[in-house]
């Protein structure tokens, strides 16, 4: 039996309207707000949001309204007077698989809500990245949907053609956590959210290099004193010296990131 | 100036005590907790966590006693009256830097209260995977070093020799959510964490390939229907289509995993 939902299946973190002044509202606030990128999350847990983002630099700009958190809870398009969202694997096996139709009813509940392209949080998707990082960052927003359990069923991922995302070759209790990881990337890159543009320019995987060895006060801890070059005031060297420690750091820890990068070149 | 901390720098997650009850404790009991699997964080944001960790299947073990979970608050180590923990970097640029004398009495803090290896949590360190949060779970705990800002003051991973681990190759505001994600990991691998035991055999990166697609009912949804086989009862014929399944997804979406399997046979 299919029941439609009564209580309100979404709730939204983020500044959502201006707050009341003596003057009108302008049309610039109003535009800014109407077009803040969105991060729409269908889950299980729209408790667990918006957990650490609402911490630091990513909650700070969620209050400033640059980004707007949307929570769709998966539970309210259950099945039933319990809402059942999952049955047992078809052919058998351990654990339970969300259900088509239930997901299906909150897909098409979060859809039209806010722009940006639907992806599912999977250790079977393509691998999370600061490229994929850069590009949803230039996008309006994301609508992620978090699995639990032994996952989806495949006909949720074919009908609406959702593009699977992984954030790395391991298995998590479920996509909650993933989320968090892959928007606080992403909203770091959005303009005003860091206090000095200049910090994501010369950060690891930024230009294919690991960032090189970073030291500051005191001169000297347990023997050890800050290398010479950095205490010069020669930016020349530095900067030099900064390069060939990146360079050397990704040749010897990151082949992979090393070919890629000469490959490129 | 450097000041002894005077609040409690420490905070414990988890069940740490057995409840009173008419009998007295036995000795069983008493040792399981003092077993237990214990992550250590050394961060910023104690308020952070458990976060998402408390909710289900990583919460109700964490409240059975199957792990603990301690914090250790950076900042109580901080210098000063403002017990300020980072500084300018040497040699100039962006952002700020995690002061090393600050780290290190953090660290001396953590040292010896659980037993483990510390890791450094880097976007310049060694990928996160499925074999290391097997490893993870197979010891006693993990300590982990939570980075904010620009990262930490290289002669602290120096002086301890402090493996630095990556969760993937992008840039976060800093280190928790990683941390929350790779305890995520490893904590379902604990023995009694997840219901059935069988759960975490036949999943992606158990056996370096990604998981076949699962279904669950209804037997139809928007005109599409459960592959045929799933329906058919006949157990071989299903783990073979599964395997099939599992291969050609791996095969094509996954060439690196699928090369470094084959190459192992």
């Amino acid at each position: 039996m299919t029941q439609t939902p009564s209580p309100p299946p979404s709730k939204s973190h983020g500044r959502k309207s201006i707050s009341a002044s003596a003057t009108p509202r302008s049309l610039t606030e109003d535009t800014r707000l109407a077009r803040a990128w969105t991060a729409q999350i269908i889950t299980l847990l729209p408790q667990a949001f918006p957990g650490v983002l609402a911490e630091s630099l990513t909650g700070k700009a969620l209050r400033d309204g640059l980004w707007q958190l949307d929570t769709v809870d998966l539970r309210q398009f259950g099945e039933g007077r319990h809402r059942n969202v999952d049955d047992t694997p078809a052919g058998g096996g351990a654990g339970m698989v969300l259900r088509a139709d239930v997901m299906g009813r909150a897909i098409d509940h979060a859809l039209g809500r806010s722009p940006g392209p639907l992806v599912y949080l999977s250790p079977r998707g393509r691998r999370f990245d600061q490229q994929m990082a850069r590009d949803w960052a230039s996008l309006p927003g994301i609508k992620m949907i978090c699995g639990r359990f032994e996952g989806l069923d495949q006909r949720v991922l074919d009908h609406y053609r959702i593009a699977e995302v992984s954030l790395g070759d391991f298995v998590m209790t479920g996509g909650e956590i993933a989320a968090q990881a892959m928007l606080d990337a992403t909203v770091r890159l959005l303009p005003g959210v860091l206090g000095n543009a200049d910090s994501t320019t010369d950060e690891s995987h930024s230009d294919g290099l690991l960032e090189h060895p970073q030291y500051t006060r005191p001169a000297e801890w347990q023997g050890l004193t800050i290398p010479e070059v950095l205490m010069s005031g020669h930016h020349g060297e530095i900067a030099k010296w900064r390069q060939a420690q990146a360079q050397e750091l990704t040749r010897t820890r990151r082949p992979d990131l090393w070919t890629a990068r000469r490959t490129k070149d």
